[in-house]
């Protein structure tokens, strides 16, 4: 595995603990009605992450297309995620700011 | 669940099963060997089906980045399968390109 | 495939776009605070589902333990939706029932 | 996230890699015939460590069950791919015990 794919699968594989992570903790938050999109973004960009790191790591042919779908459902997680000030979706932000 | 979205699903969970199907079944044909792109490309079409099964059933904002992705490996597996005589690669063929 | 994979593959088909439709109508719900636990348990629920329908189309040796988890995940789920009186609630607890 | 899930995450994320490549990489040796059980159970553990590091990383009541499937899965995999001395499968046994 090169330098390169081996930095992917980190940034995908931090990624997805963050966001898993992040929709577990906005569940048990006091304002949850106020997190349902953070968890929405979140379950989505995690499933996209998984994967993605899957296509990377067996060195497919259509890794590149899902990277192009990753970079935007990470970007949009991290939009929705920065307007909230948990310390799980401060952490979600820069994982998937780093993946995107 | 919209007819629309109900018809998605099928052609992929469909695709999904003829794939996984056609993965196992080419690694027991004495030609093996020259399964191998076939084994290759069901492997991808799988995993970006079951994904975007996932997205669309949920009404996700991403849902329409994984069906293009997935148009792109359903054609890709399609092509290929569409060179074998196998049973399980025609009925392959038939369902990724329902799919796609 | 035979009529009895056929028909698991069904009621994990249904079981999962069941799942998936209940957590995104969850989140959308005035007391979603309420139903922080059936989104968690349905999360599950549909991830693992997901993983057996792929292992019992594949004809995988460890089809069965996946089969003995996900009626677990399908149990739960199934217990914690009929606490709510939703419609997605509901035809997710009958989905999962089935399946389970 | 506690050290403990911190190691179990990069043992399973280590695991799903090496499955993947080994997949790949045995379905491009001269002998693919010989390598067809042990793609077919790479291929499993794979899934089956995937699901099992979403579960983890979210802290959920079923990742118990998870890990035990994993186990066995990892269990599998790594005694066939101990019968092969091509790299790739050495460096899947590795990963594969250490996880399991």
């Amino acid at each position: 595995m090169t330098a390169h794919t081996q930095s992917q699968l980190e940034a995908l594989n931090a990624c997805i603990a963050a966001c898993e992570h992040c929709v577990t903790a906005c569940l048990q938050e006091p304002d949850v009605q106020m997190m349902a999109r953070c968890i929405t973004l979140a379950r989505d960009c995690a499933d996209v992450c998984a994967l993605t790191a899957r296509l990377v790591a067996r060195g497919s042919a259509h890794a590149a297309s899902l990277l192009k779908a990753c970079a935007e459902t990470c970007q949009a997680c991290a939009e929705e995620c920065a307007k909230h000030e948990h310390r799980h979706c401060q952490e979600c932000v820069e994982a998937c700011r780093r993946c995107a």
